[in-house]
């Protein structure tokens, strides 16, 4: 099939074979098919839509487009993916917390851009933590520890990056399909045979409404199921920062203190119940009780103190991370209620402060961030404080500051915003 | 403006400002904004469309992109364009028509590809003819002549030539704002005040319905209006052929015989109707009978036998082509009416013998053709001729048999097919 051809096919609202898929994204990535046929094709898919079948063949093509993670010989290795969001520390809890339940997680983490840091990112705020590990260390620390999380040092999926880069240049980023199998390619070389994910709903979050992101969750489990894996999806609120603390560093002490059973409530809660989902998907026991006990008696905490110790962080070295030296604070302007905190404008305050990167390999603060003193729904007082900010002599602080003033909002009146929408199990019917 | 908001514009619905286009369009001519983001644009226009006053501001850019014909100096300066199909030979015969109706027809004409040649490849098959000319000769013989038409040796639009280039090759060709804008901005680049445009209906053009080629016509006369030019558009029928001869020299002889007063009926009606309504665009007289008597009289061929001398080609040097040597006939299977004759299929075994180019550049074989014995509505004896052949030494001939045969439809009964179906005068509410 010639090229014109595909592109004129899905133009013309018709389905693609796989073969056809194959051929065109292998053109592609042989330098056969330039740029500007697949240019055509991306912005036909975001008019045209593709049916289930064809996200599946295209994902599962892009996930073979590189190397792909053999984790058959570890017991219940599972994944657990977010969408993205703002104070988003849950993985350093969940992969402990898994563990701690007879799952495996070994997983390669993208650094990924954004306003604050990826997990690899975060976990780099620990002194001496080693992001990279050879093979046969990886596969070691999976079977001895039950968690390794790595920097992708491996190339997973790489279609997925160049289609990416595409997108982001042809304004082809939004679109069902291409977001539901950019996403899953990854997983699906990654590994796991079961898996979770956390599909974030507002604001901070990348789709805005719950009944695309419900679409999005039923699409991406089509995926997997096309593919042989077992996929849950939980629809989670960002319409807020998860937890209380943004910023690299300050979330891993947020992690800590949730393993040591201390909150914050938002934290634990969506941990607990990706947690259940994801168990149940892999066929282990998953009684909410069993799991919150192993957080709450320590179980958790002693797998993730295992893990950290076995990438190269002294035991307590979590306890003592390099926070930057600046204080500020925003407090209330008026009393009232905080009817809303937008995730974006903290999200960008954070990075302003130089958490956060916009190019590859730029350099990222991991001391600065914020801490928030109130979530939505709480009564404040006049001049009580919102948000402690960590920065670095001032960099960003004063924008940082405007930002974080817009982002709160002060009313007569709100109520806590709820956390977890829904649980998505059902294969979506695109 | 960034390129990817430009494109995230349109592929949002949005009406792009006429900076923003300029902005975009000559950012790609500078090579500054890469053809895979033109190609998205392309497509998200083809998706979501474009307004009369986008589609004339893309337009006018692109006429302006490179040389603009002056002739401001000459009287009734006008133009004509055809949307293409096969047997047109009709600015051979209205050029020279126009002329001697008190017009001035300066142009320059593209060789294109296709399946039968372009103008000046007809024109190419009498000996001495001379396509290049001079800027001075060129308007001297304008001045002088009435007629003078040449190959494109300016780069008119030049826009217009990568854009297409771009189109084909990503399957945007179909688009009305992009047809309309490309036919338009050579005719806008060509420097006539007033025109006509014989845009095709059915099987030889590139449009199929009447709907949609009614609706081409008002945007290109939009566009025309939009740029201060006289527009009108006839829409007629490419169903089958028109008149009988295909192939390169073959029309060129039908040409001189409808200047000379002998049809066939069906060009001398098409090229009277164009020569009205444009004659009429231009303020000049345009009585029907005024225009017939000068087709009738000899004075339209006395502006051809000028026109050519001019170009080189000696006195009655039209009446001895060189036609290809080989004679075959297709004849009848049974006796009927012809009830159609793909123009399409006529037109690719006129290719097939060699009578066309699929390529920039490729050689052409002026002396092949065929001449149609009978046309839709005919009764046709059993075993009488359909379509005589000019071959080459039987190049592609047994290709070329088996296309006739199956563009000739033999049924019970059949009518003529109307020729002219409407002219279109207002400007459309795109």
């Amino acid at each position: 099939m010639q090229a014109t051809d595909f592109i004129l096919a899905k133009r013309s609202g018709l389905a693609h074979d796989r073969e056809d898929i194959h051929a065109f994204l292998h053109g592609y990535l042989a330098g056969d098919i330039p740029d500007y046929q697949v240019a055509a094709w991306l912005m036909a898919v975001c008019w045209r839509g593709m049916t289930s079948r064809e996200t599946a063949d295209l994902t599962s093509i892009m996930a073979r487009s590189g190397e792909v993670l053999d984790l058959e010989g570890l017991p219940h290795a599972v994944d657990k993916h977010s969408t993205g969001g703002v104070g988003d520390k849950t993985s350093l809890v969940l992969a402990p917390l898994l563990a701690s339940c007879g799952a495996t997680v070994a997983k390669m983490s993208g650094r990924g851009l954004g306003h604050t840091g990826g997990t690899i990112d975060k976990l780099e705020s620990i002194p001496g933590f080693r992001a990279i590990l050879d093979d046969a260390t990886f596969y070691q620390q999976a079977r001895e520890v039950g968690v390794v999380i790595t920097g992708q040092s491996k190339r997973l999926a790489p279609a997925d990056g160049l289609l990416y880069a595409l997108r982001d240049a042809t304004a082809t980023v939004e679109s069902l399909p291409l977001i539901a199998s950019s996403i899953m390619s990854k997983k699906l070389a990654g590994g796991a045979k079961a898996m979770v994910l956390d599909v974030k709903v507002g604001g901070g979050a990348f789709m805005k409404t719950p009944a695309e992101v419900r679409e999005l969750a039923q699409a991406m489990i089509a995926i997997g199921h096309h593919a042989g894996r077992r996929v849950r999806a939980v629809l989670s609120n960002m319409q807020e920062p998860l937890g209380r603390a943004v910023g690299n560093a300050l979330e891993v002490q947020e992690a800590v203190r949730c393993l040591q059973g201390e909150g914050p409530e938002d934290l634990s809660e969506l941990c607990l119940t990706l947690a259940t989902e994801v168990l149940a998907a892999s066929g282990l026991p998953h009684e909410r009780s069993l799991i919150a006990a192993n957080l709450k008696q320590g179980r958790a905490y002693e797998r993730f103190e295992a893990w950290i110790c076995a990438q190269g962080g002294k035991a307590d070295s979590w306890e003592a991370l390099e926070l930057a030296p600046g204080r500020s604070q925003l407090t209330a302007w008026k009393e009232g209620v905080l009817a809303g905190i937008d995730a974006l404008g903290v999200g960008q305050a954070v990075g302003i402060l130089g958490g956060g990167r916009s190019r590859k390999g730029e350099d990222i603060d991991r001391g600065v961030g914020v801490v928030l003193h109130a979530k939505v729904g709480d009564k404040v007082a006049a001049s009580a404080p919102l948000v402690s900010i960590y920065h670095r002599h001032g960099r960003g602080l004063e924008e940082a500051i405007a930002l974080l003033r817009k982002a709160f909002q002060l009313r007569e009146s709100g109520a806590p915003l709820p956390l977890v929408l829904e649980a998505v199990r059902e294969v979506g019917g695109l």
